[in-house]
């Protein structure tokens, strides 16, 4: 048999998701294992014995994330599958979990089908990479490539006032390994979308291109209360005005950029936020997201000038602060047409889309040729006990990920 | 000497101000005379006691408003002053108290000169023009134009637990005298703006043609919660972006239709109201306001127009209803063109003038002539400790009020 017909199993993959979400398992069909928690633990436990039992070579580094090798026919960096076990507060089952679960089931379907890769293959779990115990997000993933340094890592202290090196050692998973190691040939990672993109579209593959570039800010607008009757427009000072003008044009520059670019005014409040007294103050965040760096700092351009001219023309002052900046990640165009096409070979509905979360890839990017695979989230809801992915989308999403490591590493 | 040539005693004015402006005095130059408390009640025998010093005849009717008249050479309705003694929890001392004390200047004023008007005079303060303790505000003189029912005004439950006729008990001021007794021949009100028009301009005297309609209108937006950075632009649902836009051309109908149109969104909140979450909710309110009722309603229509398209555009359920809803009050016009030719004649600037706020004017107009003296609040406040007018405004307002009381009661 040629290994293009290689399938996984879909009704083990399954029974792995599931057995990883009891632990941990909350009202409503969802998961609660903070990085480092007593559940966590359990997860990582767990993992780690299907890795055993799959003679797989587990390695854990520093910052306590697990990585498990099979040997290739040829030494050398493996071609690395992987993802997080670690969930936010309130979950759900495939979040993370999938890609480092799918990345085991390609190992089993490998070794029952007795084939041996040339390059080595790994599969990979990082610490914390939701962020919602500990400060950054993608925090092992970033240590893993050099971003952050280890010590610094061990030293952030969580939600709760324990420092994440004190959780390592409670559960366990301070390693020995050093970080970074081994060295990576090629990261592919298989996840949930966590929008509704492909459900909606009804296509069953994303080729993910990349990760949207973040830019949050604050806006301060600080105008001058007045009576809502006896003070006519053109002597008004309306810090709402102000603030719901602004919101209108970054929906306009969204348009207007078109593309991946999108725009969220989410969080508004004005002061004293009275019906008939025109407000003093509006404190609102604007979220701009793109692909393109280039395009980002257009939209944030537009919208500062924007910002000023209208702050200027209605006479309040207007501040801001950036609350988040990342620059976006490109991944690989090697790997985007590797996953695109191997989706296509096996029959699969495509298309190439942006991320709009982070996540460990664009980490790994920073270090080698790295891509991701998306699977449709139904209704596009994540960070939800309501998670849900079809078990057919996992099943697709799981052989493309067999098929497009099967070729990184030939 | 001739009438014209008559001139108010700015000091005595002054000192009755400061009078009134002791009794219920808070920190900062303040009052708190909330209506019928023990405050109001020293406030109104203060009053009540000056008007017997002048030889009026007072009566008291049973709602507590208070008439003292002073005889013409001919008998028939009295050309009547007035406004209100009652404040806000924090009031200033101008706001109704000045019309009330430049009445009884006025009175004064005559008597001093030996002059008897061919029409009877009167001063009035009615009951619980601010509606800071009892619902509806200008509840006195609603009742004594035959608004509202003597029996539904008493029992009127206010902010404490206590009623209306209960309170006119404790503080002794429920009268005999028939309510809408005396008929009034014509009614002019001094007072101070309330807003920054007259101050901002430097113009001196307002000649007061109406009082804006208001139309009050909370907005519910229901869109659908989804990530921010996920969720393309043409699949949202965006609550805060549709209560952003309506805002907006909230704006815009008020600059379009121009003249006292006036359009307010004060009170505006989103859920979840997290920067990265699409608001799934949206509540706002638009207060439009407008002199003339067939333009006040032509912005409602445009707004619910606007309204309706951008929710179904959006993909949002928009629902709404009214908060308040009153029709604007034209004075009389000859009562208008007097006040601003007796204005013009003391030689002071005058400008006409729409009111933005209620006054018992508006009242009065459903039974007589009546009009309205503006004159400047520094910096527009009112309702407020820091509420101030200039003595010389003062004394220009109540020698307006003089020479207008006295061409409508010759």
């Amino acid at each position: 048999m040629s290994v293009n017909a290689l399938r996984i199993d879909a009704g083990r993959l399954q029974s792995r998701i599931e057995s990883l979400g009891s632990i941990g398992a909350i009202e409503g069909g969802g998961v609660c294992r903070l990085a480092l928690s007593d559940e966590d633990r359990l997860g990582r436990e767990r993992v780690v014995g299907w890795m055993r039992e799959l003679g797989l070579s587990v390695s854990i580094d520093g910052i306590g994330n697990v990585v498990a090798v099979r040997a290739g026919l040829e030494a050398g960096p493996p071609v690395m599958m992987g993802s997080h076990i670690d969930t936010v507060r309130t979950g759900g089952r495939y979040d993370g979990n999938l890609g480092v679960l799918a990345g085991l089931e390609v190992m089993q379907t490998l070794a029952d089908a007795g084939v041996v890769t040339r390059r080595p293959l790994a599969v990979a779990f990082f610490t914390n990479e939701e962020g919602a115990r500990f400060n950054p997000d993608m925090m092992g993933s970033l240590v893993y490539v050099g971003g952050l340094a280890l010590d610094t890592a061990l030293a952030t202290v969580g939600i709760d006032g324990e420092s994440v090196g004190d959780c390592l050692r409670k559960v366990g998973f301070g390693g020995t390994a050093p970080v970074g190691h081994p060295a990576v040939h090629a990261y592919v990672e298989l996840h949930v979308e966590q929008g509704p993109v492909l459900d909606i579209e009804g296509v069953t593959i994303g080729a993910v291109e990349g990760v949207q570039g973040i830019s949050w800010t604050e806006f301060t607008v600080t105008g001058v209360s007045n009576h809502a009757g006896t003070t006519p427009m053109r002597l008004r000072h309306d810090a709402g005005y102000v603030a719901c003008a602004i919101a209108q044009r970054a929906r306009e520059i969204a348009r207007e950029l078109g593309g991946d670019q999108v725009a969220t005014v989410g969080a508004l409040s004005l002061s004293p936020n009275l019906v008939n007294v025109i407000a003093n103050k509006a404190v609102f965040t604007v979220d701009l997201r793109n692909t393109d760096e280039i395009l980002l700092q257009e939209a944030e351009r537009q919208l500062h000038a924007f910002a000023a001219e209208v702050a200027q023309a209605e006479g309040v002052t207007l501040t801001h602060r950036t609350l988040a900046r990342f620059e976006p990640v490109a991944f690989d165009p090697a790997v985007v047409r590797l996953v695109e096409e191997t989706a296509r070979q096996l029959g699969h509905s495509v298309r190439r889309m942006p991320s709009g979360a982070g996540h460990d890839a664009q980490m790994l990017a920073r270090v080698c040729p790295a891509g991701m695979i998306f699977v449709p989230s139904v209704g596009g809801i994540s960070h939800n006990v309501k998670e849900f992915t079809q078990p057919a989308d996992i099943e697709a999403g799981a052989n493309v990920l067999l098929q497009t490591i099967l070729r990184l590493a030939a």
